[in-house]
């Protein structure tokens, strides 16, 4: 269950909007138009490493992952996932899931830090939350 | 248990030597000096996206992931771990897990993509690649 006591970090709040809540993470959207580009953070107070969520949380993250990877896959028909979790500069445990396209900006580089965020056309944007929203529905909190 | 007719990519081979056979994985250790920077495999033939391997094998390789990263963070006393699945470039499915520390030549910044390969100092690398085996050779196939 989510801990009462969890707080987003307010960087991944600034950077992001709300998606779902699955029964281990917050799955928010980056707010980078450049990328489709999700992130779910584990609920878990204080959690940093993957390593040291305990096992049961870390098999829900790995099928969170899943879910939200088909979701994102099937919304966006993307050329290929990326999958990291690297906490460098925001140390709050998150999992970026993003779906790239050949010719995107950073292709085929990694999308952290390459190029300015983008604004997203608004519309596309809920669109895109709403699509996801309902595919991850059954897999909610 | 691992296809027989699993092939590692030529330039996945390339780039790194050998450190160990887990249950699905190949672990290796990446040429590049720059970074203590493991890559796990799953041995599976055609694999590219993780959400596409099936639920056990996804599984599997979050414990690989958990087991691989302890190893790491104790052989290296790291400041940070940083996972991911990108293969924007090498398509065959592959997990890096990379101990980070703060001043490294990538920090706080992902290592991919950003500074030319270094070489390692060949008895420290053989010396880790010594220490991840013994750590991990409980969890081997």
């Amino acid at each position: 269950m989510p801990d009462p006591s969890f707080q987003l970090d307010p960087r991944l709040a600034a950077d992001t909007v709300f998606v779902i809540d699955l029964v281990l993470c917050r799955v928010l959207l980056s707010r980078d138009g450049n990328y489709p580009w999700t992130i779910l953070v584990p609920m878990r107070p204080g959690a940093v490493e993957i390593v040291d969520l305990d096992r049961d949380d870390r098999l829900a993250l790995m099928d969170e992952i899943a879910a939200v990877s088909a979701a994102l896959r099937d919304a966006t028909r993307c050329h290929k996932l990326n999958v990291g979790a690297l906490g460098n500069v925001v140390a709050q445990l998150h999992v970026h899931v993003v779906a790239r396209f050949e010719g995107d900006p950073a292709w085929p580089g990694p999308i952290w830090g390459r190029h300015p965020a983008a604004p997203w056309d608004t519309a596309k944007r809920d669109a895109l939350v709403e699509t996801l929203r309902a595919a991850l529905g059954s897999a909610a909190a």
